[in-house]
């Protein structure tokens, strides 16, 4: 058992994996400034499937599990004094930071968004860093990075576990190097991911940090074993267009009779992991640390990967729904393959739930089930008000109206 | 004639190169928000050269040259809206970015000193590039990075000017890519700089901005023609142990009669420049900005290496004082070899200013002139009393009091 600071602990990811963890005999603490939320309230969205304030989340937690989780509103980043004390009364063995901003399409939406993205994202993790360092304590910092440093489009290759061995040739001299794989971020977000990189790089080297840092694919399902127990411990599902996933995007889609809308040929192919496989995965990382000494220790955290037309099809053949093709809006290549290398996960004893098991129930039992929260301003209506689908088939593609969840995230 | 904007344009390096671009003929504005002078008054360290307050020494300018510089006092990084309205109603052809807390030995002082470079040095640069693109305008972004990027320890490598051309093997097939040099920053203060190149590379990918990356050595030398017009017009010469760099140091030591104190065998090799070409190569980069769609210019700006040792006792020569050898407080290789390019500048005209000529102008009109301006509690005096000298030569060199300025700066 393992006494773990959730840093974060209210968000989408950070959620289910305190309660995982707390269901696994950790003791939990978790530490949010709510600011998922208030974003919420600044696009004026919700989550379709109806979360509870944390106070009532974390009693529920405590009724049905026997179990408390305690909890610190501050923000990680500003109040390092309190982040800082809080560390040295509670003496966490491993801190989760799930701290960070973490859609692509916000962090792009306007200069002011951009600016609090960076801000945001860099001075939490520079905070937790140099938080550690000053406690003076040997704690292991686990990170959720995201698959998005590496961009997309590698030309075929497989993408290694963080680090990448090159050669180098120079006036006739040849060395090797292993070097950190080349960052080339798409987005604001993205880039803040490959700045934190740096930030672990050099505290892992000049104070022997220990640090697990995880790039993750695009995380789909909405519950876990845990946040299914009772109502009251849902987790959320976000279906807006800057933070609904593709796969979100076609499940709501799907659920109010709107065709799936697929940028392009639907060739990108994009990595997934399911939510209940983040909190195994945190879990894994956290009982598996890296050696004093030791480089930061980098995993991809994935467990499939789909062409976005393929994921389009697997839920059009489930429901129903058609598929309608977009211009792409983003600059990148109209096909891609991806090759992810996940060895260390699968050699941890990682059993994946993969999406063609776990897609009907998300159908059914949070799309479906919670359809009517749906803010339909967020699917926007064809504009003669005809039923969608009928209108469709006498339209170019082209012209369908784009949705709010152009971007899609992660 | 070009408009310039330049950030951070009241510093040690902004100051004489606001001037030498306005005597050039540009029409230059100044921002600042005084921060240098603040930690100054923070470390309860002052200039050795009595540098005049801003508005005195703008006046002094246009009492000398006949040019007017404007002056905005602002925070890059904090005060976005200003700073957008300026760009906008000051319409810059470029913008020189020196606007970043530059010392190593600050940026370690303390968690508070780690958060404070992070903060302002990366919300600096990302509201920086975020108005120019929110501006709409053409602009060229010139940003001084610095060598330390590159870590030192080479291992006999050339240091390219930014970009290495590596081979990737994989599954058999090999491909050759060119990417940024692999960072591996010694402290926060230069790790900031390797998140800066991350910014440069996702705004020049997304936004087409053009931007100049100078990779400068370590500044030396206080005047330039410009700024020895006038008194009113003296640069600043820092010697304290946080912005003093390993050259000032020496000069202070020889000034005021204390042995010249090298760190380990002095066989570390590092870049140089003097002040006066740092100025030209920020205008040889303004006049030669990277075309519209080529990717960031990365340029190495230094002029000469030495070695540690070779420059205590180019000094000791010139001014008969003693060197003392005492243990490397750093972590780095006790000797190194340090080969880098530069052949851009030399290609564009640069025409250096070697150590070997102006060294004697900076002992007699810096270093001695204002000696009495010296504050020893920066120069600590030997325990006993007895003079310095003396003492030496009776005590293993080991342990000499450690002088302020150990770690040094670049």
């Amino acid at each position: 058992m393992s006494k773990i600071l959730v840093l974060g602990g209210d968000g989408f990811c950070g959620w289910p994996t305190s309660l995982y963890l707390s269901s696994q005999g950790h003791q939990v603490e978790i530490v949010d400034n709510l600011s998922r939320r208030k974003i919420d309230v600044e696009l004026g969205v919700d989550s379709l499937t109806p979360i509870q304030a944390v106070d009532k989340r974390l009693a529920a937690w405590k009724e049905v599990s026997g179990k408390t989780i305690g909890f610190h509103n501050l923000t990680v980043g500003e109040d390092y004094d309190r982040l800082l004390q809080l560390i040295q009364s509670f003496e966490p063995d491993a801190i989760v930071h799930f701290a960070e901003q973490r859609a692509a399409p916000y962090s792009m939406k306007s200069a002011q968004h951009k600016r609090y993205t960076v801000s945001n994202n860099l001075n939490a993790t520079n905070d937790v860093c140099a938080a550690i360092v000053e406690s003076g304590r040997d704690i292991h910092l686990v990170h959720l990075g995201t698959m998005g440093v590496y961009g997309y489009g590698t030309s075929g290759m497989k993408i290694p576990e963080g680090y990448l061995e090159v050669t180098i040739e120079q006036d006739g001299k040849t060395s090797k190097s292993e070097i950190l794989y080349p960052a080339n971020p798409g987005s604001i977000y993205h880039m803040t991911k490959t700045q934190d990189a740096l930030f672990f790089h050099f505290y892992n080297k000049n104070d022997k940090l220990r640090i697990t840092d995880l790039h993750q694919g695009i995380v789909w399902g909405t519950q876990t074993d845990e946040t299914a127990l009772d109502d009251r411990l849902i987790n959320r599902f976000d279906y807006d267009g800057d933070y609904g996933t593709v796969l979100n995007r076609f499940l709501m889609q799907s659920a109010v009779n709107y065709p799936l809308t697929v940028h392009g040929t639907g060739g990108q192919t994009r990595a997934f992991i399911h939510i209940k496989d983040t909190c195994r995965c945190v879990e894994l990382a956290i009982k598996n640390a890296p050696a004093h000494g030791e480089r930061v220790m980098i995993m991809n955290q994935m467990t499939e990967t789909h062409r976005v037309n393929d994921l389009a099809k697997m839920i059009a053949d489930l429901t129903g729904t058609e598929i309608a093709y977009l211009p792409n809006p983003r600059n990148e290549a109209a096909e891609n393959e991806l090759h992810v290398m996940n060895d260390n996960f699968l050699a941890l004893g990682l059993n994946p739930t993969r999406l063609a098991e776990g897609l009907v129930s998300e159908i059914t039992e949070i799309a479906e089930k919670y359809a009517t929260r749906c803010d339909m301003s967020r699917i926007r209506s064809y504009p003669t008000g005809q039923p969608l689908r009928k209108r469709m088939r006498s339209q170019n593609s082209s012209e369908l109206p784009e949705l709010a969840g152009v971007a899609g995230c992660c």
